[in-house]
């Protein structure tokens, strides 16, 4: 575990607590750490419906309806995965947001285009859907907890800018 | 975060890496810190498939196929609950075994048959199904972190218990 970088995920999750939205994560390298970290606060019930951890790509097809031909062209570790991922549970779920995480936490995964630490977040909400990749260096331990923190801090900031008079 | 019990189930999660069968997990109030411990471990994505959070109860029904019945009559932290999520899993996702968590981590959500801490455990094998409630004291926190410990220490048992040439 990586404490510090988790630590500072699991404070940044209680600025959902306004969320007027239910939320819910698509998760691969994360392993769950986001839901973890959004229900970690009292009352997330409220704004938080559950997760999807997909770990094998037969998950992410058939319990996210990520199509098959987008990871056989571009890659579970990928924009167009990680979009797919948060729309296809924002549907299945009838959520308004959702975040979804794809990357290679090491050691293995790797190849000469996507390193160890390569991550793809995305979000997909009512009005639109967003990514955006990072790099983190470290071990799988610090890639994962960089990239829950990184994930939250991305969300937060979407919906903030998407705002509302409902959340600010 | 609670970070001793948290760390002892990290540790704990290592010992599935000799397991040969595919593992996914259905959590309620652990919120994805199961499938995180699992995950944790390298080439863990060689026996971990995934994982569904569902915190909500229309998520239990919907994604786990636990039926409205079990929850309407026994209550979402149940016996009949817990087992349902892991027998829904275990055929959802074609697994080898499954693992459900479902309990009151608080602040709310007790009432005087149910208190804060009240935890249900369940996991289905290929040969089998096992279920264990516990009540475990502390806070939200707390709680979640001694169930995440207390999972992994009881699917540990039972593969052990159920042996086989391949995972003693």
């Amino acid at each position: 575990m990586n404490h510090d970088y988790l630590a500072k995920a699991w404070g940044l999750a209680k600025n959902l607590s306004a969320c007027p939205l239910q939320i819910g994560t698509a998760e691969s390298l994360t392993g769950g750490l986001v839901a973890a970290a959004i229900t970690s606060v009292p009352h997330s019930s409220d704004y938080f419906a559950g997760s999807v951890v997909a770990y094998s790509n037969q998950l992410k097809v058939e319990l996210l309806g990520v199509p098959m031909d987008v990871i056989l062209h571009h890659g579970a570790v990928s924009r167009e995965c990680a979009l797919a991922m948060a729309l296809g549970l924002r549907r299945k779920l009838s959520l308004d947001v959702a975040i979804a995480t794809t990357g290679i936490a090491g050691p293995t995964g790797a190849t000469a285009q996507k390193p160890v630490g390569l991550v793809w977040l995305a979000v997909a909400t009512p009005t639109a859907s967003y990514a955006c990749s990072h790099h983190f260096p470290g071990d799988r331990a610090a890639v994962t907890a960089q990239t829950v923190y990184t994930a939250l801090n991305f969300v937060l900031d979407i919906l903030a800018n998407e705002g509302g008079p409902s959340f600010n």
